[in-house]
């Protein structure tokens, strides 16, 4: 079986003792295996501080978006091996796979084209200076300096390729290593892809480093300068930032947890219109994208009372025609979710929903789906699932649980854009809620009422309709995270994304002396 | 006895049961007592998220800073009154009250002026808008609206009313209602300013809530919307940002633990010149300012070797020819430490750090000073205390332990930037740490290797010397708060003090409707 290793001190490694299995999806057979046993966490921690960070340092924004351009290169040029990674071991369709590895790619080309932009600088000055006193001789002046420690990056099994990209890009961007731990059940696409890029031999030793298994003592051994961003359920998120060093020493942490994101149909969209097509559209691509697993996929769709028949009947068409199978086969729409504990979460989730009273189920359900029977009964198959909630605000399980699968739950509201912001609200806190309008007071009204309690807000209508690129999919350009149960953490956004991984430093001092500090510094 | 009450459901409340005590610390006698018992904390969140909160996101920028102009005025007008709680309650020289005071209305009068330079709006744009695609009918753009919670502000015993209002100014120009909860020690004060305010009628029902006594459940009912502010030991800081609920439900938690803040000279100074003289002046001040209970104060002193003996000789001179005593008098420069506990603290500190064999005793010490015999045995005193660690790096405790009251400690390092800076380093990251210089190069070498490890670096120089503030004044436009030890957070600084109170949401449609609805934002 394939070993995979970790890229620790710059040297690749195999860790010791008892081995974590990696599966296929589809067929539950073992395809890899992987140990961070016998590695020591604090001597890669080290490496990363001492060798990576000060590289980067001496490098400018233009050279670290080399870098960045370099890795993007990377990225597209591994594009079909990855694929080919991702059916294996994560169950992707090669549209899902795709989805994936082109975001990586594309982020890092995007954060690229910002290191160009930024030029010669290596570290920001942030607003003008600002003169204390009559005299003048006394200035004061922010700078943002890259912090000297490790950026600790723990990603989520959904997205092997992307989710290393997309933080690796900010923390590099600004000058700071990084050392990532994908989630092992997916991680051979992830260690894959490291592996092309330390062949290509693109970064500087330490600016990057890989754990594929345990985290082991890993965050207890974290300090002042150093940032965790996380990827994942929260109750794990909650556990990791809860660590006592976490805590006492400042660590940096960005939590980033899935939610129970919404999409809401105004009362204004027709049955049949573009805009309704648009809704339609991206409710049941979330759904079924990934098998449902992505943080930002819709779990909750609002419509009004007088329009829940048509959008059941629509949705549930749409889902109940999917063809799962496997994502090999190019004639299949969506695959296996990724492990069999998530096929076990799943059921369970959906279990839970429809035996709270408040939720019935339309479309899909629990049980095994009808498939191809070549697959025989291995596979950790889930039907696209719709199901209903009748009563909002009865259902409290809904906004409270969230089945990370391949499922959505439809529930009517009162058509006011207040009505629709009350019972979104209830999932305390989201990544992204979609609202579908061509009513621009409507519009305005849902979005400013939403914007307290999400990172993103997507409004779909027929003006941008062919252009949209639906509600899940998270750009380099735009903020990434949310409030409350969505972790509380931001990723990307352009420049706000190397935030994480810069300390906001103010200067005080005589005026000239000060400006000459930071003459060679980027103004932001 | 003077019974403090507690401003909750805009109502003036008196708690229940055993009371705390305040006291004169000068004379140890009782001055006043304190209780929240009674008080049902979650209906005083509800009060202030249900009437403050919508009062005050209703209101523009410009409204929300007259806001503060007229509680600047306030604390102005209340000026006398408070300097007198000062004294009785705190032990402040009429000086160290003045520095709090005046602190607290000049900054609530910088964030009035802000306001009115932010008009109209109620809320930001936050850059330009995005155009994504070629069609550009698709396009992002970044707000900035007020969270929907309730600030809570959890202030240290050392500034009752600047504390207050530094933390107030932000939260309440971002348009979100606060909760204060100053030390119960020293509460006297910002009681007695909350009253002024109250009476006054400034603020709209809800917008100020205070509790005076124990925060009892208070924090452990903070939600997804909410925030805390804390200011005070990093043990607390740890404790109070570990609840779980503050993690599980990603409450934003500000944390501002005092640090080992350092002073630098740089082998450049000679004795004598306006900048050594700036130097001894600045430790000198920030040793018996408020009984060296400032958390900007200068904990270690580092000068180079050769300098040691002379800047023994003169810091000793300064520091024990500082006349301490009862604070109402006027030729006192020094009173007491605020309570018995810090009197216990600072002295078992004192011992810690000479006890380690490490750290010598220069002047002053763990005993009680020689003081007027009209005092008596009483009063919490302390005498300014000069220690001296001959070997930087072997004195361990000096980087690790803070004496929060008149003390600091001397050590020589090497003369070079980089020696200064490995040695500051030890302290796991401070507020603030000055360095003293005429040279540009050294200057330039030990801020920037300072600045990842501080939230501020102050620059002492002849060039500079007359319009000094000295390191331990905050400003309103500067940022105050570390990396590490110092708590890792941020506060002040102009508009980036209002970034705790705000959620950053990326808006993503149409164009020319997005662009509708920001229209009336501020763009910043």
């Amino acid at each position: 079986m394939h070993r995979l290793k970790s890229l620790v001190r710059g040297e690749w490694v195999e860790g010791q003792g008892a081995h974590a299995t990696l599966f296929n999806p589809t067929t539950e057979a073992p395809v890899a295996e992987a140990s961070t046993a016998g590695i020591d966490m604090g001597l890669a921690l080290a490496f990363a501080r001492d060798h990576g960070g000060p590289a980067l340092r001496a490098m400018t924004f233009a050279q670290r978006g080399e870098l960045l351009r370099a890795l993007s290169k990377a990225v597209h040029g591994a594009r079909e091996e990855l694929i080919e990674l991702g059916i294996v071991n994560a169950g992707n369709t090669r549209g899902d796979a795709k989805f994936d590895v082109d975001g990586a790619s594309g982020t890092l080309m995007a954060y690229a084209d910002l290191g160009r932009e930024l030029g010669d600088a290596t570290y920001f000055a942030e607003g003008e200076p600002i003169a204390f006193g009559r005299s003048s001789r006394l200035s004061g002046q922010h700078v943002l300096v890259p912090r000297e420690g490790v950026a600790v990056h723990v990603n989520a099994f959904n997205f092997p390729a992307w989710g290393l990209a997309e933080k690796l890009a900010g923390a590099l961007l600004a000058g700071v290593p990084v050392l990532a731990k994908p989630a092992t059940a997916t991680a051979w696409m992830t260690a894959r892809l490291v592996e092309r890029i330390d062949e290509a031999g693109i970064l500087p030793p330490g600016a990057l480093s890989l754990l594929v298994g345990s985290a082991g003592d890993l965050l207890s051994r974290l300090g002042p300068q150093d940032a965790l961003a996380f990827t994942g359920g929260s109750a794990t998120g909650t556990k990791l930032r809860g660590g006592h060093n976490m805590l006492s020493l400042a660590v940096r942490v960005n939590v980033e947890a899935d939610s129970l994101n919404a999409a809401v149909l105004a009362p204004d969209v027709e049955r049949g219109s573009e805009t309704y097509a648009l809704f339609v559209g991206d409710v049941a691509r979330d759904a079924t994208q990934k098998a449902g697993q992505k943080c930002t996929a819709i779990r909750r769709v609002l419509v009004p009372a007088s329009m829940l028949d048509a959008v059941r009947e629509d949705l549930a068409d749409r889902l109940s025609s999917v063809v799962v199978g496997d994502p090999a086969s190019d004639a299949t729409q969506m695959g296996p979710v990724a492990t069999k504990e998530q096929l076990h979460d799943v059921r369970a989730g959906l279990d839970k929903l429809v035996s709270s009273g408040k939720v019935e189920l339309v479309t899909g359900g629990a049980s095994r789906p009808r498939l191809d029977p070549a697959l025989g009964e291995r596979g950790y198959f889930v039907a696209p699932t719709l199901l209903l909630a009748r009563d909002a605000r009865a259902a409290a399980v809904v906004h409270e649980h969230e089945v990370f699968g391949p499922s959505t739950t439809l529930m009517p509201y009162d058509g006011t854009a207040s009505d629709a912001v009350a019972i979104v609200r209830l999932g305390m806190g989201g990544l992204v809620t979609s609202v579908y309008t061509d009513d621009k007071a409507w519009a305005k009204a849902a979005v400013l009422g939403l914007a307290p309690h999400h990172g993103r807000v997507y409004i779909g209508s027929a003006k941008m309709a062919g252009a949209s690129l639906g509600p899940g999919t998270v750009l380099p350009q735009m903020v990434h995270g949310g409030p409350g149960r969505a972790g509380g953490g931001e990723e990307l956004g352009g420049l706000r994304g190397l935030s994480l991984y810069l300390q906001r430093t103010a200067i005080q001092g005589y005026g000239p002396l000060v400006d000459s500090l930071v003459a060679g510094a980027k103004r932001v």
